[in-house]
């Protein structure tokens, strides 16, 4: 049905276990890859690969792998633990993952308590590996932990088949067993304790892995076995790797990098073809579905190799408008949210991640969401990645007047470089930039921005385009999409009032919410319970799906949490009491929060014709306003002091 | 939002209780009627007044009043019984119910026995009447019940406000009492006891109406107070009910009737202007917003009364596609349907009336939706009215071929008269004639039925109409409706397997499922668990409504109805063993049932060209059969024996 487009994927009900995942794409012929990770030693840099990994998401891995950091508490609660950046990635960027855990010199104890910890967030893949070891000689583990194949026995006899278990090959043999064959039997011994598939270590040679992979199906090692490809990427990197995995490099590659080996993109580039070489040949081989690549937490080289082999998907293909959490109860069943996240939703999983059912087919009648409390937890555990100083170049060394915020908001919008000379990325509201969609109407909102509506939240309306559409799409291909025009905004009471008369013309197309921060002052024209669908895709051979509502109870939520942010994330960047944090408090503490949604969707937006009207009433009185007070003033000068009887003139 | 209409009512969340309803009609001024009808003697009046009640309930009565008959087992489980009837009329009807009950001479046990009863269909309105009495010195009854008062405390005594309550009043006083003022200190025990609202006796002058509420209001009766209605309609009736009632016709009226009494339609006009001038008259008194009509089970009289008045809704207002139940857990909470059943509504709540949830938002994962066993109860309890002769006229007297079955579908659908000069109104698959979304169709349909496309059920595609349009139309105004093209027919093996050819030339877009009567053959793209929404609507802050869906599971279910349908209701019709018989019954057991869906709404339905396609596959299998047997044949003619050779050529 409908205009298609081949290139998009059909979502399939995939199975929910990865190793079924990877057999059904080995048995497809479908190729795939996945992507190593590991934990960066500082908080911002955890930071900085959360969102990282949000853009490679994109790039379509089947997972995220995250390895282990024994020195560096991995089963901890630090935003820097392996276990929590495992969590993280599943729940918040939506990605499969898999976490690495080492064994050695560990008590059952211990292991048991991260393996607990790794079931509670939802991680549900594990490389099991022995760990680094200092002495091969040392004496063994009382707890029985000495070998990986310890760790796939006890996760087995722990958690049955709860979790898909992934362990090591060596394509070169161990660096600790000089036996390759010997090794391979250990290799085997894991298997048979219940590893699902193999990744191997890194290796130079395509023909190495071709026939390690050979002689693993000799002895009977029948499970997937998936190439570790080590792209290149700098001199230090690979001397580095090489060293700790006791490899040589081989005479032909050190004979390229040694000429370059100060020339940083030189290598890279090198490192790039080199690697997209070798992948062609395993590809081609009939042996090799996957690729898992040692990122080295880097970006480009590995979305470069992906792209040349034509397996980093360029297209965005979504099943749904926002981006579903991987957690499996959620990624199941969750279906509709509330349109006020729709810019921060981390926050909105974390605020809903105590529910024990998600909404699918309706919203319903939310009487009370429970959502978790409004914590600073949830504005800064999640927070912006831009230090302060960068944040005050976008959002104003200091501020004058409220202009200036409007001015932020407006360049926010617009693109273009404000006063300091930087583009303005980001605002409290947004923790991903101006969506696609709202780029589409920048013009007009900027325009708005500048006059004071401060706008955080917006989709135009869209009647029936093809479910493939690149801004508008989601979903399978052959569907068709509908939006009604949302609007959310913040204006001072002026505006408020003015627009609170505007919009009883405009009943019952517009449906409005208009609140202040602590809501004595609300007002609506919508059935407080019922929420509103705003949008929704049809698709062949399934019900009606409409991912986004507008809900009134929600609403509520919400607006504490946008009120918050004024303060939280901008006026704390000033000096108490200076004047820039008083102009961001008295906005916080003056300004209403408004959504507008425009229930006429097959027609044109109705909503700047009351974004100007409203304007224009509020002009108007405050021309009103001036007038009598120029009047005042002539008047007192003239001698008259009759104030009163013309004040409301 | 839309092109709206301000004629069509908007779709309250009304109250479930009817004591509500009817004081929030009095607040607004919103005049409302009610419909009095009385448990027919015999099994086929009954069925006709279910029939009749089908039709008035599209006039908009607030509500429909059955009858106390206490001779003909009045809370028993024949189709005549009162409480039978009501719980029909609520059930199945869909329309709010309130049934007469009378106590006099009963005992306590008798009376908690009708009032469980009562309960357990899921009426909530009765008006507690005493009941006629032969002997006005009777001695008083042991279990208390003497008067209405008695069964108005008795109820509320039992069951608390579950039920609301209404009483008689009698405009002229009570025929058993000589004390007009004594009567209304009567009245008020009752009203004091609990009862919510008063009907009264008919009467005849509206000035004896308005003086009585006067004097109600006087003494303290503060509830609403709803004039009881009497269209003249035949002088014997006339004498009869106010023989009954004790009433005088007035001289005026007498003095009409006289010289006119043998001309029933010349009394019928003078009743409905007598009663259309009289209600005027309450109307505008002020005092009365709703009119109790007594409609001797007789609909023209009634009707044009409250047409006149401007009473009668003459649009069709639907809060939904099909007519729901009137039983408070299915209206509140059913909002989905398979689309199979659409034609059978009856049959459809008869089979699911057992069920604890209703679903909403989503049909969902139905695996086993417990449907209630296919019994010939089911396909008769709600069985036509026609008797067998005329069924025979419309569906032939003797058939002798498959064609003739053929025609009698085409003559449904093209609504022309057939060979016996009769129209086909009804079919055994369609409970109340051609929809008019069928009739839309009726060309294009009334063509493949001649051609063997035997269709049972089907509607347009609908991309986006206005909530109000006549024929597609439902919910509150100011929506949109969409459909997507729907076609549900038999035909014969040949054209199944032509079908199955042509339809892989429209995947995605078409899907479908073809099954024959046993369901060892079942043929189907559609994933055999996913519902298929139909129908849609969306509206201005609400979730989408998906009323109708095509689910594969309750296929299944479905598939058995419709094969038995021709058996019990068609094949035996004629004898066993007969020609006619024999027909019916070949058809049941080799004919696929077939329903296809397309997916693409947006455009032009493809649906025909894909039986166009089927036909022409069919006819040229059918072609090269017969020339096969006609090329054997002239071969045979000519003294060739090698048929096997040939015949698959």
């Amino acid at each position: 049905m409908g205009p298609g487009n081949n290139d998009v994927p059909k979502f399939t009900n995939d199975s929910d276990n990865l190793s079924e995942r990877i057999k059904s794409r080995i048995a497809s012929g479908d190729n795939f890859f996945s992507l190593e990770f590991f934990p960066p030693r500082t908080e911002q840099g955890a930071s900085n690969l959360i969102g990282r990994l949000d853009r490679m998401g994109g790039g379509g891995p089947l997972f995220i792998d995250i390895t282990w950091h024994p020195a560096g508490d991995p089963g901890g609660d630090k935003i820097t633990s392996s276990t929590k950046i495992a969590g993280t990635v599943l729940t918040y960027c939506g990605l499969e993952t898999m976490l690495h855990m080492t064994c050695i010199n560990q008590s059952a104890d211990t292991m048991l308590k991260h393996l607990e910890k790794t079931k509670s967030l939802g991680i549900r893949n594990i490389l099991a590996l022995r760990g680094d070891c200092e002495d091969e000689n040392r004496p063994l583990n009382d707890d029985g932990f000495n070998y990986g194949v310890d760790l796939v026995k006890f996760i087995r006899k722990h958690y049955g088949q709860y979790f898909t278990i992934c362990v090591a090959g060596y394509p070169n043999g161990h660096p600790d067993n000089p036996s390759y064959k010997n090794d391979l039997h250990y290799l085997k011994d894991k298997v048979d304790a219940g590893a699902d598939f193999i990744i191997t270590q890194l290796f130079f040679k395509a023909n190495d892995f071709l026939q390690f992979v050979d002689d693993c199906r000799d002895i009977g090692i029948l499970c997937p076995i998936i190439p570790g490809i080590f792209p290149i990427q700098t001199n230090r990197s690979l001397v580095q790797l090489t060293k700790l995995s006791k490899l040589d490099i081989p005479e032909e590659v050190a004979n390229v990098i040694e000429p370059i080996k100060e020339n940083d993109a030189a290598i890279r580039k090198f490192g790039i073809d080199f690697a997209t070489d070798m992948c062609r040949t395993l590809l081609n081989s009939g042996k090799v579905n996957g690729l898992h690549m040692y990122t080295l937490n880097l970006e480009t080289a590995t979305a470069q190799i992906l792209k040349n082999l034509g397996l980093w998907c360029t297209e965005v293909a979504r099943p749904l408008p926002w981006r579903a959490s991987g957690k499996l109860e959620r990624k199941s069943h969750e279906e509709i949210r509330p349109i006020f996240w729709v810019d921060r939703p981390k926050s909105y999983i974390h605020r809903t991640q105590e529910w024990d059912e998600f909404p699918n087919g309706r919203w319903g009648d939310s009487a009370s969401p429970a959502f978790g409390e409004l914590k600073n937890y949830h504005l800064f555990f999640l927070r912006s990645r831009t230090p302060v100083s960068k944040l005050k170049q976008q959002w104003g060394e200091e501020l004058n007047s409220e202009e200036d915020v409007f001015h932020v908001f407006e360049h926010f919008i617009n693109g273009k470089k404000n006063q300091n000379g930087v583009k303005v990325t980001e605002t409290p509201w947004s923790d991903d930039g101006l969506s696609p969609e709202t780029a589409l109407l920048s013009e007009t909102l900027a325009k708005y921005n500048a006059l004071g509506v401060l706008t955080i939240n917006s989709q135009p309306n869209v009647n029936g385009v093809p479910s493939t559409h690149p801004i508008f799409g989601w979903g399978d291909k052959g569907g068709y999409i509908y939006q009604k025009a949302y609007l959310e905004f913040f204006v001072n009471e002026t505006n408020a009032q003015a627009l609170k008369q505007v919009l009883s013309e405009y009943e019952p197309r517009v449906l409005y919410h208009i609140i202040n921060r602590c809501g004595e002052e609300d007002y609506t024209n919508a059935d407080r319970k019922v929420p509103n669908a705003v949008t929704w895709g049809i698709f062949g051979g399934k019900e009606v799906i409409q991912p986004t509502v507008v809900d009134p109870v929600s609403f509520k939520v919400w607006k504490d949490e946008a009120f918050a942010l004024w303060l939280e994330k901008w006026a704390k960047l000033y000096d108490d009491k200076s004047h820039s944090r008083e102009i961001i408090e008295d906005i916080a503490s003056n300004y209403y929060l408004v959504n507008l949604v425009d229930n006429d969707y097959p027609n044109e937006n109705i909503l700047w014709e009351v974004l100007d009207k409203m304007l224009h009433i509020a002009q108007t009185s405050r021309d009103k306003n001036e007038n009598v007070i120029t009047h005042v003033v002539e008047k007192s000068l003239n001698g008259h002091s009759h104030v009163n009887d013309k004040i409301v003139a």
